[in-house]
């Protein structure tokens, strides 16, 4: 076995842990924290609650809410700025990946200045990053657990992967009860984005002992409590997936992603497309592509989507294909690319950048330019 | 689901990581390490190799190797003095679990002060600890992972459980080469003791999801390899048996673990009975115990026993315990109190010990002393 490094952030898990973050903020040494959420946390009622519960602390508190989809190298900028000025010590972060990314790129800009373009790729920040507290309010992007941070330069129109042991938060409080006020289009798109960083950390040429369970029962947990969670908001289904979330990002954290990511990433750049609605289109392509060169694991997912096998390996890692795409199809998740995009144009650049991305290096299949236009295409 | 914490240190696993240990001091912040270590350490070699890399590295360092199995309160006060007087500034552990608890003792008294017995129980130390690095040389105390550390209180003949999130080390760097100097009695003392570890967290009342996976899969992987580990010292073997370490270590430092650890402890501090010498005596007998309010799981831990199940879960568990004793026989470990024990008379106080061991309280079944020394008497 190769060498393998495993970090994690504290975890506090839980219904109501939501009420522990003034406690940890402190335990962290906060007196001033920057808050960062964006609109829809706040629509969702939960910025009022953590500055209530702030307030009852007797914590002082600065808020930053410039947080978009897909989020960006200028409003990290302005974030760090805000936090210098206002002599914060601490960041909470608190939302789904966009809020929870961009503080990331504020701490990475706090501890080491420049730029945030400066630190793309693996292991560039080498400077301490202040205390960063996560509590995340989607079940999926697991960057309240990982060491990835993921930011778009609008003006190379790409995102950039960031990837440093230093950006894994020192604590994520999962309070699932967070999760109950998002609609069933998030749930769903948060959800099969957890389900990407399962598979593809379990394939990846990373993975590891230590990461290969969480993903599997990560992969299981989704395929039975996905349906529930989205048509009837059953909050034990709600808590399964944040439970499945927080696997999917131990793994992938540590395991790294696949070609699958590295096409999502290239796509949120171009098209300015979610994160979360393209992967349903793109993980049974991506699947099938790397087949060939991981069988055996293949057909261990395909068990685990099937909760059964067929009779040989191939046959039970394509029915585990088959049956995600039938299984996506059922609950409204988008299983062609032009269902989300506005046209095809942008196909050869997502492939031309997807081939630079971090996370091809760890995918099991090493691709070329033209193989991965052909998934786009595949996927189209 | 009840509210969970989950936190571990950064962990280091491959053969080989050995080398990196003074870089990984100096990211602690290391100029002048106290390095702990103990005879059969410096016998196998390793405590010259570890200086070495330190000299070529230009690190300055402190020895200590007062170091006992079943480490002592005086041990652990005299290290923090030579910590001070030396200005030391980081502790790197290298042993099995004896010299990590004993330096995990002296990080706590360098902290905090006072006597390690201030600090007896969960959560008593509340200020933070010097850096510690910890390279295990046995497959099996798991404390390199774990917040928990083990003293015994020679006056009072017992063991004393110190259980706090700092005590969870900084980085473990788990070289399995390290485990190749054990001779056969010590690998199958450490592993039994690691197999305990993870069956008792399994079984706790504290287990979670993100901790019952590691323990299954840790269970699994020492059924398969401790055979050809202790016969033929097989590396891969040997490297099934560190993973397998590991794994129950980050299970039970976060899900706790039961009633044949509390017997351990107090047998340890009453007897001086090696650790690892009386759970494959304990462990079945604590099986059978528990079974009647945690059926379903001892089933589950039946099937990865046995690699398969039988008609019902009860049969299952029970088939499972049996399999674990003819186990233990094949393999020359003692499935009788008796033949690692001078004389039962102890056996009250043990029973009486154990009832107060922080560890009974996670156990699925809550005892009373007399059903403790009904156990003790069955097992011997």
């Amino acid at each position: 076995m190769p060498i393998t490094k495993y970090a994690l952030p504290d975890i506090i898990f839980g219904p109501g842990t939501f009420a522990r973050m003034p406690l940890c903020a402190r335990q962290l040494g906060a007196q001033r924290v920057l808050l960062v959420s964006d609109p829809g946390v706040e629509r969702a009622g939960w910025v009022e609650q953590a500055t209530d519960l702030l307030r009852a602390d007797g914590l002082e508190w600065v808020y930053y809410n410039e947080c978009v989809s897909n989020p960006r190298d200028t409003a990290v900028a302005r974030g760090a700025e805000v936090y210098r000025e206002e002599r914060a010590d601490v960041i909470v972060a608190l939302g789904g990946g966009s809020p929870i990314d961009t503080a990331k790129g504020i701490a990475a800009l706090v501890g080491n200045g420049g730029r945030i373009q400066d630190y793309e790729g693996a292991n560039k920040l080498r400077k301490p990053l202040p205390p960063l507290l996560c509590l995340p309010t989607t079940a999926g992007s697991g960057s309240d657990i990982s060491q990835f941070c993921i930011i778009t330069d609008r003006k190379r129109r790409m995102k950039m992967s960031i990837i440093s042991r230093t950006l894994t938060p020192n604590i994520s409080i999962v309070d699932p009860l967070l999760t109950h006020t998002c609609d069933a289009r998030l749930l769903l798109a948060s959800a099969i984005d957890a389900l990407a960083h399962a598979v593809e950390s379990y394939l990846s040429v990373l993975s590891s002992p230590f990461t290969e369970g969480q993903a599997l029962e990560s992969v299981d947990r989704i395929m039975r409590f996905l349906p529930a969670a989205v048509q009837d908001k059953k909050p034990e289904a709600l808590e399964r997936l944040s439970i499945a979330s927080t696997q999917a990002g131990m793994s992938f954290s540590n395991a790294g992603l696949g070609v699958g990511h590295s096409l999502a990433h290239t796509l949120g750049g171009i098209y300015d497309v979610g994160h979360g609605a393209v992967h349903s289109a793109l993980l049974p392509v991506v699947m099938e592509y790397n087949m060939r060169d991981c069988l055996e694991k293949m057909a261990g997912i395909g068990r685990c989507i099937m909760g059964g096998e067929l009779s040989n390996a191939e046959d039970t890692a394509r029915g585990g294909i088959e049956y995600l795409r039938n299984f996506f199809t059922r609950l409204g998740a988008p299983v062609r690319l032009s269902r989300v995009l506005p046209d095809d144009t942008g196909l050869p650049a997502v492939s031309v950048g997807a081939l630079q991305d971090v996370c091809t290096l760890t995918n099991p299949r090493t691709p070329h330019a033209g193989e991965l236009l052909a998934l786009c295409r595949e996927a189209w």
